[in-house]
């Protein structure tokens, strides 16, 4: 938990910027796995989170706006539950280091909820993305479950992303950690890769490091010699000999900001000519995309780079012909790179994407694109000292894409089918790193980074066993 | 998954003992972390599992058991989903491996299960243990949130508990392996001890033996130094130097069932001549427990068994005087053994808690004793072959507790509270395996097992760095 002041001031923005009625904002609950009491690991709304700090589950808060007062919602422990979970701090103490002035018992929020509707006063709340949220909101406001994230409040979604966009210095601060414990996976990852290495083994080392950090994952691990196929998990196959293996897997420090890094790296220890190659563009291309990050440019912008980039240097490949800035302006790129630049990364991996795409990555005067590929790119607005990102350029050889694609003889006179007949089996490349954008530029998190150029990672020394 | 065979008999032997109406069975979803779309490991619902075997999300079966055919609800992958998951099994292909004879979109379910209902045709489904499932039952069958466990269906879930509570030898092979991970997992953890060792550096590497041995943990890990505090998770500590590390860890087979095991060692490698006296009172009793279990004999009778060699035990160390069956009949032992003998174990790790415990462990002619202890054992009936569980007997010394009894003076004629507050700050030991009943007896599951006495703890040889 950081300092109470912190939390006391970020509440007291929201209050000013919401200005009225009440703001609840629901912690998250136990998840059960295969029966209610075999729990996933407890994982604290992000928002909760930010506004509140504290790191348990089955809470709720409620910011009346109208009084001024916070109230902490929950149940104390009994000495029933003392015999199984040890002594732990009372609700009052954790409350009492957050700055909220009372603790009530959960029991009491749908009375509380009831008399400000019957008061008219407004309840505001966030978009529902669990499906516990769901039933409290249909219990507590009468919101139908089909309606509870059209119905949340658009006034405290807007605040919310407006003061989690930037974050502050002692946000910064975890996002380093994070990013180093990422880093370390991906080190871990590179000297591990050998022929015949199973996906698995690596994977569950790499949540060990993970835990080791003091976090867990900020999201499921993809481990793959198929990197082409974009949400593929790690699985119990081996790595095979003169593959590529891509690895996209971050860490959430101790206090759950995110890390979320790829890299793509042979199997073998050494690339071949070609693939060495495609992962020099892929390179080039994420270096001059995380150069083009600084306070001002659309974030449109530099993905738009990205394809040009891809196009231009698609054609020493010969599967790219023409004018590549055309191409470009026809989504030729989409056929290699189907998804988006990056994205917003800080108390969740994707940021705030629980609060809507909209809110998040693109403003009123500039709606996202829906065309394939750009409808995958979930940051599109300009940049502002404070933002985290990701930048992770990339390509991917899909075969059933490039089927659907030849079949239509889809831009055929940018694409070289051809040619690009013989990548069909080429897998995928992606390279990622996370930036804080700065008042002049940007910076790229960590103070350290796994090995990215070809050089760096052929000079790995195998992991021992 | 099974022979589809295995999965047509299960079925067709589930329909005879419910007879008519549909059975519902629901497959789980996958359960977003932070955001609906950064998932934690999917789990699949065991009975779903039990009966179908398919290992996907978002997918229900429906049995009509007065037409006979079964079909399985869910939606095949659109060339778009391919993009990201690459290609994979279509549900078609899926239903046909497991024998099952049609497949319909999931948007036709709450069409086929309303017009069930107007044409009076009862539909039988069990206790929701997961949100989503409460709000699908309210939305297809208008059962109220509060009502989806109270309005399931008793002769589905004593149908199902029957079955699965005896294994087929294709199940005890998948717990045989499930075990040996487990042993493994244990092995890693003695051998990992020393002082100052971090709980989550070891907790991490156990996950990491799981997920490589082709499942993942089959429950939260307890790794601990304050081992009389029963739901206690790794945490960022160290652990001291000369006191008793707790483990209880288990791994998931690839096909989800569960190996759940308990071992409890000395961080610096050697026992203290105290810690090695109350460890081996406990290792006795659980040779002994074990060595009681065949079938026919009330599990609840090997719990009082565990009792009472405990408080004789406890008499050598001046904690407990005068006799100890008396001493057991006003439930002495509940100060030191707060929690249950063991539980059934198969496809969940408590096996089956989401049907309920009465159904599982109990029988309408033994009820479930509900005093402080008792409460708390999963399982007293009688012991059939082909059940399994485990057999986990301990000490736990939990300072509020005893201090709680102390002040009532309660059970002062069998409790020697001078001498047990020499034992306040000792900790807690827990010694666990798991057995499969046979036609004459048990057999102890797994190939291999993890040190255990005091002998082959000691000589452990340290992991290497």
């Amino acid at each position: 938990m950081f300092d109470k002041d912190i939390y006391i001031q970020r509440r007291a923005q929201l209050a000013k910027k919401v200005g009225s009625g009440l703001i609840l904002l629901l912690g998250n609950d136990e998840a059960g796995m295969n029966f209610k009491n075999n729990w996933y690991p407890f994982r604290q709304d992000s928002t909760f989170l930010y506004y509140a700090g504290i790191d348990l589950a089955e809470l709720a808060v409620v910011m009346d706006l109208d009084t001024g007062v916070t109230t902490l919602f929950g149940n104390e422990l009994t000495i029933d539950d003392i015999v199984w979970t040890g002594p732990l701090p009372s609700l009052s103490e954790l409350a009492t280091q957050t700055g909220i002035e009372q603790v009530r018992p959960y029991s009491e929020l749908a009375t509380v909820l009831k008399s400000a509707r019957e008061k008219g006063q407004k309840t505001h709340f966030l978009p529902a993305y669990r499906p516990e949220h769901i039933l409290k909101l249909q219990a507590w406001l009468d919101v139908a479950p089909g309606e509870s994230v059209s119905s949340a409040s658009p006034g405290l979604i807007r605040a919310v992303v407006a003061m989690r966009s930037h974050k502050a210095p002692e946000e910064i601060a975890e996002m380093e950690k994070a990013v180093d414990t990422s880093n370390d996976m991906h080190t871990y990852f590179m000297r591990a890769l050998a022929p015949g290495k199973n996906e698995l083994e690596i994977a569950g080392q790499l949540r060990a490091i993970a835990i080791a950090g003091g976090g867990d994952l900020s999201y499921p691990t993809i481990l793959t010699s198929r990197g082409e196929t974009l949400h593929i998990h790690a699985r119990n196959l081996s790595l095979p000999a003169g593959a590529l293996a891509l690895c996209d897997a971050g860490a959430e420090s101790a206090m759950h900001y995110a890390g979320d890094l790829t890299r793509t790296a042979p199997v073998s220890g050494k690339f071949t000519g070609v693939q060495k190659d495609m992962y020099q563009l892929i390179l080039d291309i994420q270096l001059a995309t995380i150069d083009a990050c600084k306070p001002g440019v659309p974030f449109s912008e530099v993905h738009r780079l990205s394809g040009e980039l891809l196009l231009e240097g698609l054609k020493s490949f010969n599967i790219i012909k023409g004018d590549a800035k055309e191409a470009l302006a026809l989504d030729a790129h989409t056929l290699f790179f189907q998804c988006g630049l990056g994205h917003m990364i800080g108390l969740d991996v994707h940021d705030m994407e629980n609060l809507g795409e909209q809110y998040v990555g693109y403003t009123p005067d500039q709606p996202k694109n829906m065309n394939f590929g750009w409808k995958s790119l979930r940051l599109g607005r300009a940049l502002e000292p404070g933002f985290t990102l990701t930048v992770e350029p990339g390509i991917y050889f899909i075969p059933t894409l490039i089927d659907l694609w030849k079949a239509e003889n889809k831009l055929s006179d940018f694409i070289n089918y051809q040619e690009l007949d013989k990548f069909r089996d080429f897998g995928g490349i992606r390279i990622e790193d996370n930036l804080v954008i700065t008042e002049d530029g940007y910076r790229i998190l960590g103070s350290k980074m796994a090995a990215k150029t070809v050089a760096e990672m052929e000079a790995l020394s195998p992991e021992p066993l």
